[in-house]
């Protein structure tokens, strides 16, 4: 049976040695009760949460899968219940605002137990991530009286949120979503259309379900800036804000997936259901992005998760597996053959894993930092905080998703024929890990927003926000010879990503295409720079840990042997992201249409 | 609904054009039937049967699964009337002997058919795909008795036929292997043990199945060298050749696996089974390498299969799929949005399938040559072309299958979160392709096997047999301006690939790990390369026909621009492959086993 243990030493090494995240909840408005010892005691209930309740129910969701029947959807055995106790330890409320009965602890403190959750059990953890980004949109842009009547339910746990975008014909191009809004007499609106790919849109986990959902009204404006926002509850409210009559939306079938099968992915059909404006008319689209870059800050924790849950599987496996002698002679000559981990494309497998986790892991947690200071830093921080979280986001999106599907991969492979076979839980994982790459915007779709919106229609400004960060950190460490290893090719690099970005920038000029051409190389390319600076930071701390004298020596070299590893193994990528972005547009544009296929 | 379409021009172009197989079958001893025409005319049979019976059935396979009853296996609805049609057709005689009931065709005309059968429903091809393992098998080793027993009956399609090697503890490691072969008095032997992961193990297919088993006898030396390999049928064989009584092995159940749902891999249980000797006792593994080196060429055309199926569904979304406008301005302005195969990054996935499924037909065909050249070559030809099918199928079957299952994955990417959704297809081939890297060795092991046996332990040799041919085709195209371009870079990567070679043989001598460490990167790197001289080949032809003047312009065309593409856009990987293995086995080695998880 896989098995998921919480990793909270590492969890503590990268938010409290690395990111200093004490020194920041202290300097953090509102972070007052985020001392050390209750982050503690939350994370440890947290994992013990995730241990031993979700993390069982892990393969019984995949197995069993959601069921539909007449407009209901049944979620595996356990699931409910699972969701019972996590509301009643009050963890839906944790970094909501306590006007509306939230604990006010800050979002980087919820992004730790969120990733135990999500490692744990992704396709569970998915019911209270969507409420979660549907609190952050109603918080953001509701009124006092919606959030009173509705935001409040969901910050208790008692309902669960979903947002309601794609449509058939439009998941990337929602200016042509067809969803239609008619003003009702009493100031509601009647919600007309179908919307697809809808996780958690009907489940019996919670009483109520509260759906955001993106309309046009009657006399909207064509594409994109003629797209409002409105909540529709799946039971209208009292005035006494109780669960009253049914509204006009329902759930038409759910979808035979690949993976996530615990999670239901429904179609929602509105038919005239009463709804609710939310935010100015015509700006749902901008009122939305709040929730988009919470989804895709939470999409790239998915990435980690299957990283981190494949990497404890796959280790513990090659560990145990005899197959074969060590080419350097027999490691365990006391027993029929060597356990797997002696021989170098294991352990080179286990490494990519572990960097990719462990470097995940810093990524994540340094941008859900950001993430506080966008929300309560001075005007100065905020600004700064912003810019690199508008670089980070798609960068983590993309990056650690398809690592992490990836990482997900070369857990099954360590397993050999067995990894193939559903018991043993790795092949359930990859396919867990590969819807990652496409909700909340493709992987194309985030280079095509790094690339294009972020750093060429910046002129670059947001890149070097982010560069000066690394170059400050290469200059600061330049006199450090046990790390120079991993701080000059970082240095490098980092000048490297500046000097690629305005030979892209000036194709662009020319020809657009050469942005899309470039784009996903470029967003790749731009991952690795990003988590070789965190690697090297993360080694920075160890070894000064190791200079310091230690009780926890292995702990820390093994950082250090880990940032060595992903230096020489995994950084080389990058020269061929290089090469292949440089190469232009015209090898991908100039076939034409129909030569594609004349076979 | 998902389609296939046998790529037959494509295929004529790969076999005639490129590879010459007309002139190479009047050279051939014994092809003397596969006349141009003859050939026609079973490629237009096979993709029928393959576009018309096959196709069908490949959801279906994947949605009903085998069925697993007291003993019994119920293959998917369609299944077997498939396979009866496969048999009246005489599909599986084709390129077998005379003797046998076979017709005698080339090896590689037998491979042709089997591309189309495989691409159009793999987990119904491997019933007919095991049984030709097991026919090549008693081919070269077994006795004339055997032959008439077995083999006749193989080869007319009446039985099918398997290969019994992996047991729980050992997959790879065959050297352990436990299952006993206790000798009979009448000089048969009784076989003892549980096989695990068998392919077509048990079904309803056929009458009769014939297993080829890997077991020890009594007094055998340990390890690989006390291997014996054994016939053990389902049913008894009588004296007339009839199906007899029931022997001792029985299926006792089959694995619920992530894809291949259609095939039924089966736990083998023998018990005291009625087995005889194949070849000399302790030999068994030698025996065993002819149907290996088969059976990873066949699982090499696995990786092929799935990218040419990826490509053919996902260009059909691209060419249909409205979505966004083009960087560069509307290009289909009377439509709500632009198909998206405009946009550059969903061009580049689909050049990048059709480079690996067109760079992987040729390689396959120009192996299978290799093969028909093995059989009945003179001893000069036999012998380089020995050389180089013992380089190039580990090369193959690693790299076509990594490669088949990244096309796989681009063609679910490019139909966005609808990849993702079952109806599609399009994640039953990422599923099914999945275990083209796990079975008949993993990547790893074919890695090894090129780096450590072929390639360290001939000295360089046998991969000098291979530069060589590469050095010639580029010395003789040096002056063909139109595909410069294409050859000056394939020579410096010739030569690199010996150079690389050179240094991680000297690393290699000091330390054994290198081999290991090395060994994945150089067997990547090798197939980048091999794949960059089969598409220099296919575009020189091309680029020979447009010259010439030719009806088919657009063909030509795209085969220059698909060569152009893969030498810009995939060919640098190689600087990120040759960089990682160069830098060492010490990254991977240093880590204690007790470091990897301290969390």
């Amino acid at each position: 049976m896989p098995e998921y243990k919480a990793p909270l030493r590492d969890l503590k090494f990268v938010t409290e040695e690395v990111l200093g995240i004490h020194d920041h909840y202290a300097k953090l408005s509102g972070a007052e009760d985020a001392t050390p010892d209750m982050i503690d005691a939350i994370l440890e209930e947290g994992a013990k949460f995730a241990e031993r309740v979700l993390s069982p129910l892990n393969q019984v969701g995949d197995q069993q899968g959601c069921q539909f029947k007449d407009g209901q959807v049944t979620t595996p055995e356990g699931f409910k219940e699972a969701y019972q106790q996590y509301v009643e330890g009050g963890w839906p409320s944790l970094s909501h605002s306590p006007e509306m009965g939230g604990q006010g602890l800050p979002e980087s403190l919820g992004m730790m137990v969120t990733e135990l959750v999500a490692t744990s059990n992704w396709a569970w953890s998915m019911y209270p991530g969507l409420s979660h980004g549907a609190m952050n949109t109603l918080e953001q842009h509701g009124t006092e009286e919606q959030k009173q009547a509705y935001l409040t339910k969901l910050v208790s746990g008692e309902w669960t949120g979903t947002m309601c975008l794609t449509e058939p014909h439009c998941g990337t191009d929602l200016g042509m979503l067809k969803t239609k809004a008619v003003p009702n007499e009493n100031g509601s609106y009647a919600i007309t259309g179908t919307k697809i790919f809808i996780s958690a849109g009907e489940h019996d986990m919670a009483d109520n379900i509260v759906h955001i959902v993106l309309a046009r009204l009657p006399d909207a404006p064509e594409g994109t800036k003629g797209i409002s926002l409105f909540i529709v509850p799946k039971f209208k409210v009292t005035e006494a804000g109780e669960v009253g009559e049914r509204n006009q939306v329902a759930c038409g079938s759910i979808e035979h997936k690949m993976g996530i099968h615990g999670n239901a992915t429904c179609v929602m059909n509105f038919d005239g259901a009463e709804g609710f404006l939310i935010g100015p008319p015509n700006k749902g689209l901008n009122c939305m992005f709040t929730f988009m870059n919470t989804a895709r800050l939470g999409t790239a924790l998915q990435g980690l998760a299957h990283a981190e849950w494949a990497y404890q599987n796959s280790l513990a496996y090659a560990k145990d597996r005899l197959q074969m002698r060590s080419l350097t002679g027999a490691k365990a000559p006391d027993k029929a053959a060597d356990p797997i981990i002696v021989h170098p494309d294991v352990r080179k497998m286990l490494l990519t894993q572990k960097a990719f986790a462990e470097g995940g892991r810093a990524l994540i947690h340094y941008c859900s930092i950001l993430v506080d200071t966008v929300k309560t830093g001075s005007d100065a921080e905020k600004e700064e905080a912003e810019t690199l979280l508008s670089l980070l986001t798609p960068i983590a999106k993309a990056f650690l998703t398809e690592t992490g599907f990836e990482a997900a991969n070369q857990g099954l492979q360590i397993f050999g024929g067995h990894g193939y076979i559903a018991d043993w839980g790795m092949e359930q994982n990859v396919r867990d890990s590969r819807i990652s790459m496409l909700y909340e915007g493709t992987t194309g779709i985030q280079a095509l927003d790094l690339l294009g919106r972020k750093v060429l229609m910046t002129q670059g400004a947001t890149l070097k926000t982010f560069t000066k960060v690394i170059h400050k950190f290469c200059k600061a460490n330049s006199s450090e010879k046990s790390i120079a290893h991993l701080i000059k090719p970082l240095a490098e690099l980092n000048k490297e990503w500046g000097d690629i970005t305005l030979k892209v920038g000036m194709k662009a000029m020319k020809n657009r295409d050469e942005v899309g051409a470039a784009s996903v190389d470029y967003c790749m390319y731009s991952g690795y720079v990003t988590l070789a600076y965190l690697w090297a930071r993360m080694a920075l701390v160890a070894k000064q840990k190791l200079n310091e004298g230690t009780s926890e020596e292995a702990f820390y070299k093994a950082k250090m042997q880990t940032a060595t590893f992903y230096f020489e193994r995994i950084l080389p990528r990058t020269k061929a992201h290089a090469q292949m972005m440089l190469s232009g547009a015209s090898s991908l544009m100039e076939m034409d249409e129909d030569q594609f296929f004349l076979r």
